[in-house]
């Protein structure tokens, strides 16, 4: 199978924030967002390998701004590396300025992954990924140690064989 | 404040899978369960402390076990740790087997944080917890450990400052 | 058939009233909770038969409470008595005080009654009820008195025939 | 206050039962069709009376006939009497045959009560209602019997005072 | 086959604004009104010819009149002409007064064109129209004209043998 | 005001078909389209001027391919020319082959109008726009004649007065 890059599988969806998406505060609902950001990023898995892709997991996600009623909230979705049968993708979130400057400011980011499977529900091979830009290969080398704490925090993985992530705690250990 | 327990702040949700909730498998999104779990989560955090409460984060979640489409799917939520002015809540998802037997099974596991916040968004003190059965005293310990992973990966914590979570990694190097 | 307590399948539902569903009073519509109580009590009819089940009618339902915008609303359905492939099943709505104390209190009560059917729709053999609380106990007698109205109401059962209903009325008259 | 005739308030409702709103026999969910009910009787009645209306209760309804995905719904409701400030609303629904001829045929059949309030809430009188044709005649003059019956179900009223109801069985009694 | 009436294909819809259907302004969504107009539009297609029918077309559609959130919105529709396997459908949309008198006004007006299909997909042909009021004339007679309007605009037809509406400009030239 | 390109305010959306969007014959309904079409018309719209901008308008608009459930929409829309206060907004619609080579083609195209109002709904001016590729100078030329088609169609405008568009069936007769 021929390796793709991540702006093969970009994927764009724009949303405006409606009165039943928000709080008692009038501000979008984290769990509305991450329904968004899930269908975003499952977009961009299948435009990846075409075939159909399940969530098989969400790593640690920050709300660090209120996103306000009438809001316009832009996703941006790319996978950043992928595995034999799964692929991590990130999801950019965006929001513009009600001003008259309308400036666009991040909002917020996550990361998810995806297994591709057949019809019957078993996983199945993907093609690999290419990263191209800076921010890609930042997102590409940094998705081997995430994956790593994912399987030690499921209890898939000891802590000793996570080289990656071990390497982290080590270091500031002055070795 | 007077501190409260856990099952002060016990929330039960009980949803059937819908066709428009679906994938091509005719399983449940990913995104539909974030979103239930986060507003079940959001009553259980309202609970504990009877103000308005905002999704903080959420930690790394798996989804395991496909849910199918008219399955019934049941969350029950409960605040595990308070912080000054942030709770740690978990959430756990069932499902019924759709046989006779309607035997119940966990499907999933997810750990969201909400800050509490008075009308203008700013934070506000609440109650401490005080867990009182075996699996409540796990997961209020345990909640220490992931606010520290917490901080680290969101940059506002050092490694070398995470004591509990690094203990994790040089027990495993025997020493 | 083996016979069921009501609380085996009891189910519990909890919704928050979103914009969506409320009127010009910013109240939640009637018709809306109507919808919830019949979604909460169809799976406890299924939680008692394990089978599909189809709403076969409603009892009278009074709205006494205006229930606010934002406000908590919790559902609890149990199924009070089976006849041969019927059952009734008793939903309580339950809201929170929106101040500090969080205090629950009584918003409503609905009756509804469901029918087993098998998958071309035909109605099948149901377990028996067993009540153990008072309540339960009463609401079990009381299924019998209501369901004879329903049958006159709907012109299936004389009035003459109504022997438990037709004694409510002959006591008044002193004999 | 002038008095209006019932067909001063009708109101046509036309739906399709979309996937989202039926069960396991893709047949529409009773709690759906309540909804639906309770939203063409509230049009009614605001009709009226051009105030706002809420819910006051929903007397016995029974879901005789199955109503598949992809049917059309037709829903008429009018005010079938009015009292100081609430009103009894019939609602008739119907479906149509999905063969070339599209016979219409009568599914089921509601009555709600609204009550018409303030922008406090607070009931306010209404006008009165004239009946036109027979079947209107009929349910105006059944409307006080139902009332009755109503009142006793929720404690409001003496069985021994429902002289309008209590007719209904004695007559039975051949006295 | 034989032809039929406009009024055998009228279809009335009642809807409320609802919160989530409205701007900034507080006034109904163009496309959520577009979205009813189409759903109205091709009941009564369906109503005319009792077959599968899907949008072909929608016509120049004006918003003139702003409808705030709260509205009562009744849609009608009917068969304004019928080719051999399409449709036009005329839908107009009146709002009612939001004061005691309840004046009902035009708010708008659109024409679908709908295409009668087999369970394939494939054009299948259905009876024709005889109009009966003025109103239902003056449609049916326009029908010509906007169907080559449509034609030409498409790329479909030459604006030269557009003779119904070339007839339009060349009257204006004095000939 | 300083003009704009079109590609300023170029929106992307997208969204997956889900059951309760499809026909019997599990094809997208026109109305949800034209639904999605129109917010993503307005958000270009709203990006053009940063104003509050209400639909006056949709042209003629065909829906030449169906578009299965499940398919992935994307919907392109940018501001082709703006007037005083009103804006014409083209949008593309594209669907996405379902095998694994995923082409991308063209499944509709729409046309609608927006004017930019402020708080009290009055419309306010606009910056211009300076089209840049071969398709956007197109779309600005056409949008003129589309204005004159567009105001003879609603009475504004006197046929004999629409030079631009009287030239297009003149033409035709060899003049």
């Amino acid at each position: 199978m021929k390796a793709k890059t991540p702006s093969e599988s970009q994927t764009v969806m724009t949303e405006i924030v409606l009165p039943n998406d928000t709080n008692n505060l009038k501000n979008l609902f984290g769990g509305q967002l991450l329904s968004w950001m899930d269908r975003c990023a499952a977009i961009a898995a299948h435009r990846h390998c075409r075939r159909i892709v399940v969530t098989a997991s969400v790593n640690n996600v920050s709300f660090n701004k209120a996103i306000p009623q009438g809001a316009i909230v832009t996703l941006e979705a790319k996978v950043s590396r992928a595995f034999s049968s799964s692929m991590e993708v990130f999801v950019d979130v965006y929001i513009e300025d009600q001003t008259i400057s309308g400036k666009k400011s991040k909002a917020n980011e996550a990361i998810y992954t995806f297994v591709a499977v057949d019809q019957l529900g078993n996983p199945i091979n993907i093609p690999a990924i290419t990263p191209e830009t800076e921010l890609e290969k930042d997102r590409y080398d940094g998705a081997l140690r995430r994956r790593q704490l994912s399987l030690i925090l499921s209890g898939k993985m000891e802590p000793s064989e996570a080289t990656e992530l071990k390497a982290l705690f080590l270091d500031e250990e002055g070795q």
